[in-house]
């Protein structure tokens, strides 16, 4: 991935994070700046621990640029908002979706970047894409979308898992993001829709 | 600032923060050094995110003082609240609003002094401010403090405009953090005394 | 200690948290991959909160072998409960108590060899020791351990005096860590059968 794909592909993750932060810190009934706080939290929580964890200069610190389109999402949410506040909780699932898929691509781009081997990548990526929202719906007293029903994790997993098959057939980086990307927004959307639920890990209540 | 103003202030600040833990450690009534883990984690846990995502030695190894000033501090309040039981929340406000404006100014003092650029360190000064009470509201289950309705991120965020207002205007740097401070700690107690409400950004509920 | 005792204690510290994690997360009956992420934040959060803290390389992202283990054991945990699905909560803080006391020794050993004082190895074992079962508790939405009235940090840190003490007097380093692992594990383990409370900390509420 050439530095531009990754630049814009992070900004675009990063204002999808904003709007959802935002989202719910409205759905709480805040006022001031505690939806700014939440909205930056949540845009910048997940690549800022994947920098850290790779001991890399922070990006919103080298580059300010992530850190105004933060703010501008933020503020447009808001505008946004004010005019439609009846927006659904809905579009802010449909929000974390899209950014998770683009976090979790990028998470694995940067370490692979930095030499790690695909299984310390494929965990960088879940991290990136997961830890920003669970910061959102820690420091909102909300269920984590980790601990829901519905594929959240799974569809983060699987999405780094189409990255490494398409990565190791040598299929150019730019097929290797859309199919990432492509198949965690799938499986998410998917569940949110149709209800699908992973139940390969669940307790066996019933044993007869 | 001078190395010793900065390290002045900051062993004043760790001090209030381990006061405000340690008080809302005990109004959840944990035994034994439960109450000390939530005084170290209010205490160093805003100074220590600024150090690692500064990329700067944390603060707390580099120089044991603060440890020390963590655990006095600690150890004070406890004698104090034995002696004194019935010692209400509101010394907790008290004590975290002095400790938030505080080490708003110090995070932006040294963000600055690492060559960032204001923008950078305003959200560097809010970091600092609000992750420490953060999360000592998160492991004691409380609403967070910045979930509230009173300012509270609000005022730290015009501390942090009072102070760049005034690096602007040229003013030496002894009046810049005096200022930052009065602004921060003004609007905070304003809130608390007054019920002063932010509603910028809230939600129209009512449309006629 | 020599590094080949250090990487086998910090294998079965992070397998013990993997398993307390998964044990905890399905218990909250998450369906998919949500329980191996609660596993892989509890065994790593710990670990790489000291190595983020001392500056050094984060140990699962240098050395895959810890990510290994971690999945590993998930993998076992899960498999296990598929079987006995009526396991108890207890095995939950057996496993804990013993990752505890484990990532406590290591935190001090990494911190003294990083050339820190023994207050902030102490501090930086209690670090190690409590941080990845806290973000365990906060993810799971339940009362965090250190938050409960058993010993529990204060196991942690009498296992952190018992290690100090056998190091100034000279014992060789197996015994010293011997010697820690057994002061946590007993405490914590007998403050779970007998009930030992801790009241050094609580108000005193009743005063005539």
């Amino acid at each position: 991935m050439t530095a531009d794909y990754f630049h814009f592909l992070n900004i675009i993750g990063v204002a999808f994070f904003a709007i959802s932060g935002t989202l719910l810190g409205h759905d709480k009934d805040i006022g001031g700046f505690g939806v700014v706080v939440v909205g930056t939290v949540t845009a910048l929580g997940g690549g800022t621990l994947r920098d850290v964890l790779l001991n890399q200069p922070v990006f919103w610190i080298a580059q300010p640029d992530y850190l105004y389109a933060t703010y501008a999402a933020i503020f447009v949410a808001v505008i946004f908002i004010r005019y439609m506040p009846d927006v659904s909780n809905y579009y802010m699932l449909l929000v974390d979706a899209i950014g998770m898929a683009i976090f979790n691509v990028v998470g694995i781009e940067k370490a692979l970047i930095e030499g790690t081997t695909m299984i310390v990548a494929i965990t960088m990526g879940m991290t990136t894409g997961i830890f920003g929202g669970l910061m959102r719906d820690v420091i909102c007293r909300e269920v984590p979308l980790v601990m829901r029903d519905e594929l959240y994790s799974t569809a983060c997993f699987c999405g780094g898992l189409a990255y490494a098959a398409l990565f190791l057939l040598g299929v150019p980086y730019l097929w290797c993001i859309f199919g990432s990307l492509f198949i965690t927004v799938f499986l998410r959307l998917g569940a949110l829709h149709w209800g699908w639920q992973p139940n390969i890990f669940r307790k066996r209540t019933i044993r007869k």
